[in-house]
């Protein structure tokens, strides 16, 4: 891991941007803190620039409640190497939802299980570095999408203790198996009025998670509209499982 | 409204038992407060009696977040009369429970309407007598089940700003017209794995509801295993659209 520019935000958060291997990705700390901090990994749908934005709010939120938080860039976006079967599954997922079609389990598996088989083992080695650090502690919560990507890191990774996932990306039907493996604390966000995602198949992922303390908190406001109050509630959620 | 006793509970709340009319209910206020608190009113089953160390948890809460909380009997319930027709269509909901059977629409029509039309006059009532008390004022929230009176109540009342909701128990077909014309915010609680409840008329029911601004909370933990952070979710709820 390769620390490549460093800045100190307005509220007291450093921000670093860093490489590992070919992989760029943002780490946030607490500007001063006494001990080694607990870590959320922040997922994303991918493009760490246009996302940037939000995770930077996520991470202050985070950082505020004493944790560090990170990101990584997905596999395939931003500026890392595009896939060309991965550009031909997504423009085949625009083609179905302009046309108003059903998406087939074929582009959904196209898109999603290469991404999930790339992106787990990169989350891992990142993993493996940040916890090399000696300002970031354990224990470790991810947090946000692709839920495919989080199903599979909860059930992979040892090290994750709870995890915040966001129900609005698709999922290939092999992950539901994989979902029924998941013990870990569990809060599941879905946007209820959110038109361009299955409700029926993210309430059926929910069902079919294995934890025994999983919570859906269903809201309204569309597909980006999450309520600033689960920002607190998601807060709290790890305060719960990781302190 | 007459106060019938009172007493200061161990952490600085006052405790009245109060009758309006033929009513029994109670009363929680903070032992000290400088300006009128807002209320909280504290939906049940039915039965004050057996249901009270569950409300005075719930009241306790309610005063240390800065509410007044008050609760009435339910009509048919605890010590007061009860009615041949409401307890022919409990005894008919027990049986069809019992074998296994689908609970007929007929059933939950014969219990829960006669009760919303009894009950819902009743709680306006004592929103009456309690708004005339100096240490009370608004705004007005409604928190528990039986969720047909609470919706209700939120159509018909416009003192109720906010309304926390249990999704826990049968609602008559009719209700669902009811349920679009609700437009105070909601918070909806379902405890996912409750057999005894229908989670899918649950979910269709928190579908309906007009409100522009609701979020659905679904838990593990059985009908009565609701965790004690949707305790603090709740009375952050209330602050939000209360205060």
């Amino acid at each position: 891991m390769q620390f490549i520019s460093e800045q100190r935000l307005d509220d007291g958060i450093y921000e670093r941007n860093f490489t590992l291997g070919e992989i760029p990705g943002i780490l946030w700390t607490p500007a001063s803190a006494s001990a080694p901090t607990p870590l959320i990994l922040l997922g994303h749908p991918g493009g760490l620039h246009k996302m940037y934005p939000r995770l930077v709010a996520r991470a202050r939120h985070s950082v505020a409640e004493g944790f560090a938080a990170a990101t990584i860039e997905l596999p395939g976006s931003g500026e890392r190497p595009h896939s060309a079967a991965a550009e031909q599954a997504r423009a085949d997922l625009r083609r179905a939802l302009q046309a108003g079609q059903p998406v087939d389990d074929d582009i959904v598996d196209r898109l999603i299980l290469p991404l999930v088989e790339q992106a787990v083992p990169e989350w891992r080695a990142t993993l493996d570095a940040l916890l090399a650090l000696p300002e970031i502690g354990g224990p470790v919560g991810y947090a946000g999408g692709v839920i495919a990507i989080g199903i599979r890191l909860a059930v992979v990774e040892p090290r994750i203790s709870a995890a915040l996932l966001f129900a609005g990306s698709f999922v290939p039907r092999s992950m539901f198996e994989e979902a029924r493996q998941v013990t870990i604390p569990l809060q599941v966000l879905l946007q209820w009025d959110d038109e361009g995602n299955d409700r029926q198949l993210a309430l059926d992922l929910f069902d079919a998670l294995g934890s025994k303390e999983k919570a859906l908190h269903a809201n309204m406001g569309g597909h980006t509209g999450v309520p600033a109050s689960e920002a607190d509630e998601g807060s709290r959620f790890f305060a719960r499982h990781l302190k």
